[in-house]
């Protein structure tokens, strides 16, 4: 992508009503757009990486076996009626010209476990696993924070259906791992913490991943020994850790990109899901959900990886592997630069090309820092006149001069 | 994919409330399943489909170098006042616990111009061109067709800001050809005609891409001479095609799959999306729009690919290349049937396997030309006694016997 064609600009300021990092960087960066209070676009660059994102998320779930669909976001009022949850006040309601009422998509339990009812029938039938990528809206009174809460937003989410207890734990640990792959891609583990948070019916107490951010607005005690930690909702409960028992915890903010719970018969017996077992006995079958917000993962992974300097995107996730600047407006650079742009677009190596003329080296290097693409290729005068461009990754400081020839294939692996 | 893991399951009888083909065959073959009125989920093999059609699209867009940007679908009335567009009555209404009013993605005209006037001030930032593939929502008081028309469904919608009418000709011919393509790669061209239909005050006409099938609730006249059609709706303004002068025109229903419109300065004037031109000189950006409906279009193509079995899939928008069928129970045949699975996984050949156990010939035969997968590959004792599986086109009658060790190589291309 050449970057005088590219549709977002850089801002120099950032905007004075956002207090997060993440959002300050990804809108002064041109991610991201407020419309209104908890309301985003993505722009082309934050559209990248969302669905990098969603890329490495769809990969991870059909790993564990996950088929992918696609639930309606507009949900007819009855079905809300069923599990008694149409009360709920962060839900957004509205009434069609003709008088019939809906909820919008606040979770997806309400349709997909009478969607689960017409697939499954008998003890054969089971265990089933579907996700899937849609929007969610909330009626958040406080939205906070740029995306990492809002009105509006992707989640992923995945329902499990079972026959047995012991089958859902078996599953639950599958997800588990896949969650632990997909931060770890996203370049958050390091900041991540597996979170013991409050149950429900079924289960005693569920799972969260809590990703140590100043703007969290949650809080952990993590575990000094082995790393496990428990969100303050349930802290009082434990003295010592349920993992090592140890009884030293450092308090931290952290916000909570996945959670994985165990839904029990909640829904299923609500919506009268059944299935025959082998003896032709009637059982209510058993659930499991398991959550992701796209959006917020991506305010987490700016919160985690940035410098004063702006953004510093983890590989797997960068809206581009590389950012190739052509510093001087001199014909002999600008070929150079030109050849280099279409070299690497041969090889699919994701570039986004500063050819601008009406930039300065100071503004284009300042710019590249903010945007924070893993890689900077520079070319100018003084490297071409050792035959080379100088590359330098955004987390280093250090540049290496690399020979024109061989920089493609420094990026291709 | 194993056929026994699949979530979804055919249905023997078509839905009694359902009228077209396309709706009767795709929630019979389980590929959408019906909410409420005007509401349908997509499950996993439809939503394979809906991806596959999503994939085309993208690259076609990005072919006529559009970026992919994601806006939001909660759009605060404010936005639609500055239009005098908020009353219309298919735009979904909403208040929020605030008191705050919203308005549902009916279309997006009011979030982009906005949006593009904060990265257009000058004539060096045109032309622009940014799209979308995300949800609308629509209260349709007469949902109808299955997927055809929908109150909620995924719609590409690109628009175009111009600094001259010229500029957007130019671009809405690229348009024009893109929407060709997709298409043709979508099946449904031979079927599509391109269609004068009303326009806006800017321009007195605009174009759809209308697809000819009995559950199409538009009504067209095709040049009998140059396959130019005119909508009903501006059909008495010519007597004559405007393209080859004939005046024989052949009456059919047909279904709107997209629309390229002329937008003119209406939106931007509502903004004051303005730029600054060569001499210093303020002018209005002049827009265009152009749009998709990807459920509507999935509709179309069954609409037009099918017979009295079921839907003929067209090769890239089907949910698998290749539909594997293991005809009987024995060891011998399982054993074979289960290393081409694993050998058409390996080479990345899309497959669906029909492992299942409980299912007669019969059964499994008519199940696979009701889910219209391109090509099915049987494996039975018959055949391979003679070393061979048995390859058939879903559009043809005759199959062939194909020796097992290069059935690979027949759908590695």
């Amino acid at each position: 992508m050449r970057q005088s064609k590219l549709f977002s600009k850089t801002l120099k300021e950032a905007p004075k009503d956002e207090k997060s990092v993440s959002a300050k960087l990804l809108i002064r960066a041109g991610f991201i757009d407020k419309v209104s209070s908890g309301l985003y676009n993505f722009l082309p660059l934050g559209y990248r990486v969302h669905k990098k994102i969603e890329d490495i998320i769809r990969e991870e779930m059909n790993n564990i076996d996950a088929q992918e669909v696609y639930l309606i976001a507009l949900h007819p009022k009855e079905f809300w009626e069923k599990t008694n949850r149409w009360g709920i006040k962060e839900i957004f309601k509205l009434k069609s010209q003709s008088d019939k009422e809906y909820a919008l998509s606040w979770t997806h339990e309400e349709i997909i476990t009478p969607l689960a009812k017409k697939v499954i029938s008998s003890y054969r039938d089971l265990p089933k696993y579907v996700y899937q990528i849609q929007v969610k809206m909330r009626d958040e009174l406080r939205p906070k924070s740029g995306i990492l809460r809002t009105k509006e937003f992707i989640m992923k989410d995945l329902y499990s259906f079972h026959y047995s207890k012991s089958d859902l734990d078996n599953y639950y640990e599958r997800v588990k791992n896949a969650y632990f792959k997909i931060f770890e891609r996203c370049g958050v583990l390091p900041f991540t913490y597996l979170t013991l948070a409050s149950g429900g019916t079924f289960s005693d107490y569920s799972h969260e991943f809590q990703t140590i951010c100043s703007a969290g607005e949650d809080t952990i005690h993590i575990c000094s020994e082995c790393d496990f930690a428990i969100n303050k909702e349930v802290k009082s409960e434990f003295n010592r850790c349920p993992v090592c028992g140890n009884n030293n915890f450092v308090k931290k903010n952290a916000i909570e990109v996945g959670n994985i719970f165990k839904l029990g018969i909640k829904y299923s017996k609500a919506f009268n899901l059944t299935f025959k077992d082998e003896n032709g006995k009637n059982k209510t079958v058993i659930m499991g959900c398991y959550g992701i917000g796209l959006g917020r993962l991506m305010g987490a992974i700016v919160e985690t990886n940035n410098d004063e300097n702006g953004i510093i995107w983890p590989e797997e996730v960068a809206p581009y592997a590389v950012h190739l600047i052509k510093l001087e407006d001199k014909e002999a650079i600008e070929k150079i630069s030109d050849k280099i742009y279409r070299d690497f677009k041969k090889n699919n190596i994701e570039v986004l090309y500063d050819d601008r003329t009406d930039k300065s080296p100071g503004e284009k290097f300042a710019e590249a820092d903010l945007i924070g693409i893993p890689y900077r290729v520079v070319v100018s005068k003084r490297t071409l006149s050792k035959g080379c461009v100088e590359v330098k990754r955004r987390d280093e400081d250090k540049a290496e001069l690399v020979k024109i020839d061989s920089i493609v294939s420094k990026f291709r692996f």
